[in-house]
């Protein structure tokens, strides 16, 4: 395991890198990719990022200057945010087994590369960007400001969730003291709801689940409710933190159909003492103490059948 | 005009204090009086709380050690986050002209104290009292630590609002830092809603009222509304903020009914472009540049007919 430091030494000890974004790319990945590759652009190295076919709207503008060319040849391959090989983007197969480094905050890592820089008690990949760039000298500019305060603040849920450390708020200050434009980031990423969003939050606050005396609170999200209110992929970003907001819940669960209504992607929040994550091991999936999910091939209200099923064997006995 | 290092020397040379709460006391203004009470006595001196009859339970954990017994004689008397004197507590009356210095950060401060400390660039009052009590010497204890991370918190919908600044999350990461218990705060202030704020969003969310092409929104809350959703004023603490994060909103209103349907409350929330204090100085009101409020005894459909025709007048001239 490398620390932030002898990352940035074995960053200095070549020139030309690709970077690479995990699936359905979020704040963070995208954050740490750009702001990576900006802060080594401006240290003189060639930094490139691996197009993800599943960018969104919300997130394309901070990696339009970075996208690598299909002929380009790196020295190196990183990976940011990704905590296994499931992770890697559809069109990332050829470096399945070729990443040189892996910089990640998950505890699920699967330690898959050859060098990793990994730290689950990160609050975001992006804490450990920013040590490695400060650690590789020379000011953090406005632009990979912007990126960084962009990863750490959508992981944090705007420095809301528990993951938020006294670090997490530190690296924040000094990232709007160098220009982070934080007040229409924020804006556009925490105080912005589109109609669409509007539309399907009614759908689901209406529609929760509570079971095991209100402990545990189930929300489903159809193609036909995202069918119907038109919502696209940003429209529903952190959707999945809505059932476990509600007083007394300690297990908030999201079941949303994928592809097909019999592909679909389970979204586990937890309180302290239930381990989201160990629920979802138990379905071959895996993420944070108090955030995992897992991928399952089953209609949703089966899936809803083997949880509740499941359910009894994770929470605190009363 | 004191700075907070002149505030600290004026607090040195008195012993017994009483500090005012706002009407409808927000997270501000009970985590500075609480916080000031609570680092004056570290600091040797006798510090109360004037008792507010409008408290919300949210609140009143912070006060519980604090009220002043009713035959407390303070040698000064302090204001916490109070603009003016129609903020005073309604058994208050005793103190308005008898305030010795006033601790705020609203632009609309009307400086009816024998001394201030007033500091409009500041995103919370909070923020001044932290700066006071280390002016004032010693460490921030856990306790107050709590209260003042509280007032920030608050003020700054969690760090999202544009009042934030890097001095703001500075502050929030030392106050972690000494015992803060962040999380738990976070989730009881911003992660955690009860079903009837979860009804009473609902229903805003599918109520909205689009004007002017969409800039400006406006959001009612009926004392029907609140009869049906029992929700109490902890339900509804900054649902203000709603209408103003549609997309495409400039102008964001919330017309409440008080305590009878002609008697209403008016938040106006803005962005950078149009100024929410302008718009409510026109009705006799104030506050901050995006957002501000103001009362009329009026119906709801009567204000929102009113506001409709004076609102061209604000909106920026396409």
């Amino acid at each position: 395991m490398l620390t932030t430091i002898e990352t940035a030494n074995w960053l200095n000890a070549y020139n030309r890198y690709l970077i690479i974004t995990h699936r359905r790319p979020d704040g963070d990945t995208v954050g740490c990719a750009s702001a990576l590759a900006q802060g080594l652009r401006e240290r003189g190295k060639v930094a490139y990022v691996l197009y993800n076919p599943e960018i969104t709207p919300r997130y394309q503008p901070f990696l339009d200057d970075y996208w690598a060319p299909e002929d380009f040849s790196p020295d190196k391959t990183i990976t940011v945010d990704t905590a296994s090989k499931d992770m890697f983007p559809i069109n990332g197969a050829e470096y399945l087994d070729a990443v040189s480094l892996c910089i990640d905050h998950h505890a699920s890592n699967t330690n898959f590369a050859e060098y990793a820089c990994v730290d689950e008690a990160r609050a975001a990949c992006g804490e450990l960007v920013y040590d490695i760039l400060l650690s590789l000298g020379g000011k953090i500019s406005e632009k990979t400001a912007e990126r960084l305060y962009t990863a750490i603040s959508t992981d944090t849920g705007c420095f809301a969730y528990a993951n938020t450390s006294s670090d997490t708020l530190r690296i924040a200050s000094e990232l709007i003291k160098v220009g982070a434009p934080h007040t229409e980031l924020n804006k556009m990423l925490f105080r912005t709801k589109t109609k669409s969003r509007m539309k399907i939050e009614g759908m689901i606050l209406s529609g929760l689940g509570f079971y095991f005396d209100g402990a545990v609170s189930i929300s489903t999200i159809t193609r036909k409710m995202l069918d119907e209110t038109s919502a696209v992929e940003d429209d529903i970003d952190d959707i999945a933190s809505i059932p476990g907001s509600i007083e007394g819940v300690l297990v908030g669960i999201t079941i949303r159909e994928m592809t097909s209504e019999n592909d679909c992607k389970v979204s586990v929040r937890s309180s302290p003492m239930v381990s989201a994550a160990d629920i979802c091991a138990r379905f071959g999936g895996g993420g944070h103490a108090m955030a995992a999910g897992f991928n399952l091939k089953n209609s949703v209200a089966e899936i809803q059948g083997l949880l509740l099923d499941a359910l009894p064997d994770f929470l605190p006995k009363l």
